[in-house]
């Protein structure tokens, strides 16, 4: 096996491959964060063209991070909701976020809520997580 | 202050901006991971063109997670070292591992590492600093 060939199977790259830009992840904070689920809420996201917007969309749903709805309260339109396997990127952008507020002096982090990662990060994930697990109605078949 | 401005200033979309990208996240995999800080070892990353590669260090450079100095080993080289600022990016990267770890079946990744990530995350990662720290003789001047 080649070199190239072995960093071809790394894990760190077949994530990247799948999340590893910034609209992405921008798409994905907004879900984690911000309780936004449908496409007029993503299109607020920082100066996101709707090509790329329904590009990354598409991706997240191919790769079983996202799952598309018809949205039962109002079937016009549809509703993105977290996958178990989804759900298991929030650590990584709860991570992005520390980094960011530790280390980006302009950023607007709400102080309470980087007090409470930088506590006690574990139990951020938690509750964030249990709350993310009911409002998306994940079914969680097996704990990792 | 509009909602874009308020996203703007976000701590995630911030670091995503120095940070967010495959192949920036693909150097820092192989400082954290491979030992690699050299150009010429860079260049063996997934098939990175070399203007990207040029583009990507001086980028991690400017934003001051690299630092980029004559090689005392070889002094027709350049070695590139981690800041203390980008030593603090091991988490983010660790969790992008484990994730892929878990949910790309053709992931390559040592039994034993994901083993040992998977029982103590915190502990794998003050090992893999202290290391850095000793390698890339990271200044530390106070902790988070």
């Amino acid at each position: 096996m080649t070199d190239d060939k072995r960093r071809s199977d790394c894990p760190i790259n077949l994530s990247l491959e799948i999340f590893g830009d910034k609209w992405t992840l921008l798409i994905l904070r907004d879900i984690f964060f911000f309780e936004n689920r449908h496409f007029n809420k993503f299109v607020n996201l920082e100066n996101i063209s709707t090509n790329i917007l329904t590009d990354r969309l598409n991706r997240l749903v191919k790769h079983q991070i996202l799952i598309k709805e018809k949205d039962p309260k109002n079937l016009s339109a549809f509703v993105y909701s977290l996958t178990p396997r989804g759900l298991e990127l929030l650590p990584t952008v709860l991570e992005i976020f520390y980094w960011g507020a530790n280390h980006t002096p302009e950023n607007c982090a709400p102080n309470h809520f980087y007090k409470a990662v930088k506590k006690d990060k574990p139990t951020v994930i938690k509750r964030l997580r249990e709350k993310l697990i009911q409002s998306h109605n994940i079914k969680i078949t097996s704990t990792l």
